[in-house]
């Protein structure tokens, strides 16, 4: 059914603000609300499209996985690991994320960091890296120095 | 390839500024930015994120499809005919346009209206209705006055 949600300050009517995530991951400081695509009335999408918000100070859980994400900065600022690179991220720059990218998003530049974040309806789960993942695949020492596990 | 896309002002590096259609749809004011899922190195998204952007007194072309669009309001204000209704749209407003559903966007509220929308990337072309699609769908008054065509 289509629809029209409205919103107020990023906060959207009828959207819960959940917790990140409900295991034990790393994370700080980080809310999800579930805009698009998981609601029984929505099934047409193939597509979820979903906001995060990383207070000052936060970070996203360090991850990679099969499923690409595609992401647009709409609030704040930051930074993200993005492979073995570090990135600085404002106001609606893109993300591409490719599939079996280590990443993690950091709200460090004194202001929370908030993004859309669209993933298919159907995908694999997160894999945490191991030490053994980091040595072979992380050389860059500003992203070592960056990470958080 | 992962990659951050920076952003100025709307204008994003080295995505070009296309025109909203390339047939004789009727529309005006309206550019688009393919951000992500049209490159080749972007082939593992099932989906497209891209950016519209409709200038004062502007606007969309009035059709329908099977494809179910997500819409995320990321500049000014407007408004927009969805189904048999008229909705106002302001800022990180959501939008779901579920299939075969009649919708146009508007930047009628003294600004300009920009949008991400994110669509399959193997999606059906648009019909524009007509008069019979019109008859039989469409009953407000208000968006009757709205629609343009």
């Amino acid at each position: 059914m289509s629809k029209v949600i409205k919103c107020e300050n990023y906060s959207w009517k009828g959207i819960e603000r959940k917790d990140y995530k409900t295991d034990t991951t790393c994370y700080q400081g980080v809310h999800r609300f579930s805009l698009l695509g998981e609601q029984n009335d929505e099934q047409e999408l193939n597509f979820q499209t979903r906001y995060f918000e990383v207070k000052k100070g936060g970070f996203t859980s360090l991850e990679y996985h099969r499923h690409p994400h595609s992401v647009v900065i709409i609030k704040g600022s930051g930074s993200m690991v993005l492979g073995d690179e570090v990135y600085k991220l404002g106001l609606h720059d893109v993300v591409f994320i490719s599939p079996e990218t280590l990443h993690q998003f950091h709200a460090d530049n004194g202001e929370s960091l908030g993004f859309i974040c669209i993933v298919d309806r159907y995908r694999d789960k997160p894999t945490l890296p191991d030490r053994e993942y980091l040595s072979k695949n992380i050389s860059n020492p500003e992203v070592k120095e960056k990470i958080k596990q």
